[in-house]
């Protein structure tokens, strides 16, 4: 909680009031497309589609190519512009349009959590120095406003816990697996063919990009800003039709599970990977491409909020939301930082690990050992919670596949009294 | 949609920035309290409640009787506070208040859902008048940021539909009686108890409450602002532990449920009824004194809403978010107005009817039936929205128990053809 001054509110805009606001669109991918059709389809929507900047030249694109132009560069430059949506790929490319743009004091809109999630202290920085406003809603969670719930609704209130799926793409393979029984390659070749998996699914299903979000949430919802290869990320490369079944029969689903948690001592610690979730949690109810988060408020208590969190329309809507949000002046205030928390990873998880690597167990140096069953290669117990993030890349590059079965808890006096000795 | 002029923005305080805001506190019962203890709690919250007015003197209260004055009044035409908080009971006297507050320029929050339903256009009128700005979240769904999300989010995009349990204390009882096994009066006894039903429930379980809160929605889902005599209201007090039971043995349960919609033709309407819910319902979990709303937008697709709705704390801090919000200068934009649809009422529904009263049948006047049990003195079928708004009242005072069990659908051509003879 702080009373740190308030950021500025955007500028006036140099367009009359009841003239459609100029938008110029960085970037014409599937955020592009989907916000493009929407405000095609509402044509009183107060906004246009004034010039669109893309990369390649030549490419087959639904619209003709009079349409397009190649120099971002020059979209930043032109002040009859209201707005720049920013939703190109390349995070570095991505970084620098934004950058320059609030620089030049504009505003700004972008999807792009992997850049965001990287340099979000920088854009905070330009953004205080009254240097443009940035909004981002369309980065997490698709169509689900979870940004600007923890910005300015929850942003006076102490949280307890936020718990998320924050990605469509792993989520729809695990829920196809479930429902019909299938392996993961099959279940990941079904969800590129509709549409919620890249090409390259690396991004999705060893859960860097739900990591990402998980940054832009701990910044907003905490006031801490984490750097990206602070957040352990397991994914679900490793995932059986063996490891869904067995979750089955105790009543559970295998879910990948951002988890951003207040300690006792006031830390916060943030974590994604695969977890056990029963029918008592809400996130159960999340399938497919939805997304889902909840909410644990000091004063409002659960709250859960759940949606779409993939494909074109919903996520240009989440783009149309924040340009109708520029042009009410709203800014996010990032209300916490200035009283932000630290962050710890010096906790331990309990954890289901299988793999046939047997140094991998050794590697992991686990504290306790509750079950180990060598014949279907799988042991649970705790392990430090900076030992998974030190070899996650080990850990992956095995095939094993690890799942969060408890709560955390502080290093145990073992381990401690080990680190001590050693 | 519309571009219509947006609302001015909250003019700036006069308090200096990094000042606590000073609030004229006018109520000091369960959301009041809720409030102050809030910001008891929260030193750094950014607000302090400088001035107290309630209505009834000598009443033994949490803090010294001195904190207390008896003319809201003087709170009002105090220039040193920076907002009202509107918290009392009385519909009448909280619209009084809020008006003469808004006409004299004033931020104002208020809780008061049955006042801002009677009201509702004069006070946005109000405010387009440039006088004063007022925020209302607590009024509808307690802890869940359903207003602001409809107006600020949603604002620019077309909505299918939005079906919600608006009503903790009816939620709770329901809720009970399915897990107890139990009939009404009992469950009724243990939520007022728990301090989830007021001493006189007929406001919540005749549903009076949610339709207020339904009339709320459909201003700023749809633009349309409605009385709300206009909303078919049917409520839970004919209920039995039969009714229960038989839901269950179909996979369902019973929920009053508030249902806007727009049809194909454009025009919205809007009713509360007890409602069958099923699994495949995000409806459906909601339990006990929690609220849900699911939003069906044309981009977006399904967003689910869920959190506490009712208890002094969750909506206190509700409360506190509209205070940060003005504090920024947020106000409603009300976006759909300017191309408000019309409301119909010209449908028909199918409901489950539970009755002695066979005089009860024929008022209603069915024109479908397709069920009629005799001995279970139930009948099922279509009957015109128009009759059920006409004639709710005889059939809560003759312990008439309705559920909605089916879609909306055009008035039949048999009853056209009757009215047209008739």
């Amino acid at each position: 909680m702080s009373t740190n001054a308030a950021l500025p509110l955007a500028s006036a805009s140099s367009t009359p009031a009841g003239q459609p606001w100029r938008i110029g669109l960085i970037g014409f991918g599937c955020v592009g497309q989907g916000l493009y059709t929407i405000l095609e389809q509402q044509p009183a929507s107060g906004f246009t589609v004034a010039r669109i900047a893309v990369k390649t030249a030549g490419k087959v694109r639904p619209l003709p190519a009079g349409r397009f132009e190649l120099d971002a560069g020059a979209l930043l430059a032109d002040d009859s512009l209201d707005v720049l949506v920013e939703v190109i790929d390349d995070p570095e490319a991505a970084f620098q349009l934004v950058a320059e743009a609030l620089r030049r004091g504009r505003r700004v809109v972008t999807a792009n959590k992997a850049m965001l999630a990287c340099h979000l202290p920088e854009l905070v920085r330009l953004q205080r120095e009254g240097r443009g406003t940035l909004l981002y809603e369309a980065a997490v969670c698709g169509s689900i406003p979870v940004i600007r719930t923890l910005d300015a609704y929850f942003g006076g209130e102490p949280l307890r816990q936020l718990t998320g799926i924050l990605n469509g793409s792993s989520n729809y393979v695990l829920t196809r697996m479930g429902e019909a029984g299938s392996e993961y390659s099959p279940a990941l070749t079904e969800a590129q063919s509709q549409g919620f998996a890249e090409t390259d699914p690396a991004l999705d299903m060893a859960a860097f990009d739900p990591r990402s979000k998980a940054v832009l949430l701990a910044a907003h919802a905490y006031g801490t800003f984490l750097r990206p290869e602070q957040v352990l990320n397991l994914g679900i490369e490793g995932i059986t039709a063996v490891d869904i079944a067995f979750a089955a029969s105790q009543g559970q689903k295998i879910k990948v599970v951002a988890g951003l948690q207040r300690l006792p001592d006031g830390r916060v610690t943030a974590l994604v990977t695969p977890q056990l979730v029963g029918p008592e949690s809400p996130l159960y109810t999340v399938d497919h491409e939805f997304n889902g988060v909840v909410i644990e408020a000091d004063f409002a208590g659960e709250q859960f909020l759940r949606g779409r969190g993939a494909g074109g329309h919903p996520t240009g809507s989440a783009v149309l939301a924040d340009l109708a949000a520029l042009r009410q002046g709203f800014a996010y205030q990032y209300p916490k930082t200035a009283e932000a928390p630290a962050y710890a990873s010096d906790l331990e998880v309990e954890i289901y690990l299988r793999t046939d690597e047997d140094r991998l167990i050794d590697l992991l140096d686990f504290s306790e050992i509750s079950e180990e069953a060598d014949e279907d290669e799988y042991v649970v117990g705790y392990v430090a919670l900076e030992n998974l993030i030190r070899h996650r890349d080990t850990l992956r590059t095995y095939g094993a596949f690890v799942v969060r079965t408890g709560r955390l808890r502080p290093i145990s006096v073992a381990t401690l009294l080990e680190e001590v000795s050693a």
